[in-house]
């Protein structure tokens, strides 16, 4: 949405305050954002914002947890916890681009934090949690011999976080065959020769 | 090296300074650091660092042109330019591998680069120059046959490209076998099946 557009439609409701924000965070960085920026760019006053939101860090913290949510459903999903390893990792990494893709603005601010903020601190620390249970499962399907020898579990599980995460800063959002194009690259190969 | 070490072992030269100021530019954020921060992290008076450098644009436009040069070194490499589209695809990832390794701090100045400076742009600039001639030669090997079918260009060159910078988030400096590791999952896949 332009600015133009948005000075035409202000909207009221947390959620799109949610959005807003998550926008400003993401262009200006949350350090440099001011609440005065953030109800500028909403086109509300300032106590309009603190209505809905007790500051700028609660606005933090509610998008990470939009973000760090999406994630710990495709986790909890049943095809991430039926099935081989292999399968539930594939399940997995789909899921994920699927978030990614749909949770774009929020799962990219996630992927900024630097914890300098509680909230940041929050979502490092979940974001720990995330990696290290697919890390969990890269090393159950490396010992079941679903691997191909020579794959060390601790690198290869860094480098599928890297592949799957790199997505964001080029996706756009609206429905595609990513998912399915990320994790056939993720499993075959970039790459694979003929 | 800690505060400490570099307070004990002030060093004046340059080279060290640009060190000093990529690691708080890395820290901090340029936008961030100011000329103080970076006279006092490098142990000197503010005249003296502007005896080397004309100013903080001046030693950020230093530390992207030495990752810049790095990586268009790899391109221009012997390795890059002769064999088939894939054979030189795979010298190049692990050439790549090896420049983000041994000039760490500088290539992931440049990863973080966002255009709000001059030199900012101009590395913005080059960056894409260099996708670009990567998503050349991925085309090249496409259409030379090399590569399974149904993989896309465009998409596989920004996974490539995800794939490889990703590693500046957690690599070490020093010896190891990275660039192998990364140019097989690049082109056999992070977690292919036995």
């Amino acid at each position: 949405m332009t600015n133009a557009a948005r000075a035409r439609r202000p909207s009221h409701g947390p959620g799109s305050l949610l959005e807003v924000a998550v926008t400003e965070f993401n262009t200006r960085g949350y350090d440099a954002t001011s609440m005065e920026d953030l109800s500028r760019a909403a086109g509300i006053t300032k106590s309009s914002f603190y209505h809905h939101f007790a500051g700028k860090e609660a606005l933090l913290r509610a998008a990470l947890e939009r973000a760090i949510d999406g994630l710990f459903t495709v986790l909890d999903s049943d095809g991430a916890r039926t099935g081989s390893p292999l399968t539930r990792l594939r399940h997995i990494v789909r899921g994920q681009v699927e978030v990614l893709v749909a949770e774009l603005p929020y799962v990219t601010l996630l992927l900024r934090v630097r914890g300098n903020t509680e909230s940041e601190r929050w979502a490092l620390e979940r974001r720990r949690e995330f990696d290290g249970r697919i890390a969990a499962l890269v090393r159950e399907a490396v010992e079941a011999g679903e691997i191909r020898v020579g794959v060390e579990p601790a690198l290869a599980a860094r480098l599928l976080s890297g592949l799957v995460n790199s997505v964001v800063e080029w996706a756009r959002p609206g429905p595609s065959t990513l998912p399915d194009d990320v994790a056939r690259a993720a499993f075959e190969g970039i790459l694979p020769a003929r």
